[in-house]
């Protein structure tokens, strides 16, 4: 019998299941890694499948990172800081209350070593990961009062998760655990008070302005949110080099696509919002200088317990520190000078 | 005898030159076609190569767009607005001065249906072209006196090329067009007042913080420059399609690969240079007011006779407007506190 010819062998079949921490109708991120998913596919001639299933579909959205690292499904598209119960260094993959941007973000995954140190603790996890999506700055969220200073968030239930509930708590705060899809009849009953989401785009869609007219900026606990492609670690060594390439191309598709997608529709959902009677609202400085402190205590209080997590922190900080100084020169001066000029109505 | 097995055809050897305009000196802009060619190259199990050449080794850099349109070699990375001359529609494929910065320009090119728009444009170039690259906010450049007023401005020789040259001129400034190499000596004899470059880590390389020492911003002809890597429409469409996926990923990397890099960094260069005696100026106001102005009659000139250019710079324009609204919120405000943090020494 005639022998496969060798090349046959470098494009092997490989199908994938990949699951999503979203469900589809948050489809600017869940369209992120069919976007992936679509590049991968393309590159590779069709041999190389990923499967994207949505939140719930094969596994629970919080369990994703539990179902790759036990070889479940091979990989997941999620949010690191959903598992930082089981570990507050996931978190750094993702975002911390006033930690980078998604342009900072990027700069220290890409060329700060960040990809780097995370797939040092995530190999601890049977995981490796790469950026895949940025939501930009989020929103601080809808509230039924006004904030006017940080008394007013003495006692006031508020839908919001993870590491960012941890700090919150801090300053009264109660955090509470609620899925999607039952935020708006708990506004609109006031079992809570307020809840955060995303940005505009994605915060029109429920209704919230509807129930809890204040909508605050920006979401501190969220500058620059990173979303991940998590993979089976033993499943990522058996991946063909072409594949693996692929792939990770596809996740820095996916990435740089995600942010472009919300930056597009994010400008015409807060105007429909405004035109809907959404009442914009800047956080009170004082609320922004108790939550920064709040934030560096628990920093403080993590990282006294979590070496892995002092480190990549502190990694993170020194290129922040840097980074917010040189923003202020040419970044900062063009952008203001085109804001004023929107105020003005030249633009 | 044995025809060929049919998966041999999906995978033939293909060797393009890529010529860039950029000698490799300029590291961050050069080496991002090299990235694009290694993930091309990985992706394709080494059938796709790319061979990048810098400036002037096969095609002088500002000759790199004929070059390719004519067929001499299959591709280039180069900023479009070099070929403005031509048709002043290539440097809305880059920058024009108050344009996009980088989030937005890749927001407009992704889903805006920038690439689509500029691809018909360059369609009658005989070209087709991805974005694969961005500065972010360029400096202002390099000055040998302060520039107070924006009468300062009037007899200024400066190193300044393509369409800014045009929109400065309305100021009183006299652009030169001069080699990179050349700038130095030229700035240090007094032949020119003043030099434009890119930004802090580019800049800080061919020293000019020693013979012009006020380093101005922000460069508002360059808000989001996009490199783009343009190719020979006819070579592209014999591309097999998994090539031409994969190219079209090694672009998004590049493009977000370059923009990681400069803002990883800027901020030690920027540090660098100020420790070295750069005296950092912002631009009077009055100079931002007076060149917005004249930038806007440029495009009003330019518009009347050119109906492409008209139609894609109102659609940027468009953009521009919500854009700049949206950016006031939550981005403006998260940045604007982490600055007043770095300042308070807190970061």
């Amino acid at each position: 019998a005639l022998a496969a010819p060798a090349i046959a062998q470098t494009a092997p079949k490989v199908t994938w299941r990949v699951t999503s921490s979203f469900p589809k109708s948050l489809d600017t991120i869940f369209g992120a890694a069919e976007t992936m998913s679509k590049y991968v596919s393309e590159m590779t001639d069709g041999n190389f499948t990923l499967q994207v299933f949505p939140a719930g579909e094969l596994v629970p959205g919080l369990e994703a990172a539990d179902a790759v690292s036990a070889g479940t499904v091979e990989a997941c598209h999620t949010v690191p800081y959903y598992f930082w119960g089981k570990d507050p260094t996931y978190a750094l993959g993702a975002a911390v209350p006033f930690g980078l941007n998604a342009r900072m973000m990027n700069a220290w995954f890409y060329y700060g070593g960040g990809i780097d140190m995370m797939n040092e603790f995530y190999a601890t996890q049977n995981l490796i990961a790469f950026p895949a999506g940025n939501t930009g700055v989020q929103m601080a969220g809808w509230y039924r009062k006004e904030i006017n200073s940080v008394e007013d968030l003495k006692g006031l239930k508020m839908r919001i998760g993870g590491f960012a509930g941890k700090v919150i708590e801090k300053l009264g705060v109660v955090p509470q655990q609620i899925a999607g899809g039952d935020i708006y009849p708990s506004l609109e009953k006031g079992t809570i008070d307020a809840t955060e989401w995303v940005g505009p785009y994605d915060d029109e869609k429920l209704g919230f302005y509807k129930v809890a007219p204040y909508y605050y900026y920006p979401g501190w606990w969220e500058g620059g949110p990173a979303i991940a492609t998590m993979i089976n670690l033993a499943k990522w060594a058996e991946l063909p080099p072409a594949y693996q390439a692929a792939l990770k191309a596809g996740c820095v598709v996916a990435n740089t696509d995600m942010l472009a997608s919300y930056d597009w529709k994010n400008p015409t959902a807060l105007k429909s919002l405004v035109a809907n009677g959404a009442q914009l609202r800047p956080l009170p400085q004082d609320v922004l200088l108790a939550a920064f402190e709040a934030a560096n205590q628990t920093y403080a209080e993590v990282s006294a317990g979590n070496a892995t997590f002092k480190k990549i922190k502190e990694s993170q900080d020194a290129f922040r520190r840097d980074a917010y100084l040189n923003a202020q020169i040419a970044e900062y001066n063009y952008d203001v000078f085109m804001m004023s000029q929107q105020q003005a109505g030249k633009l």
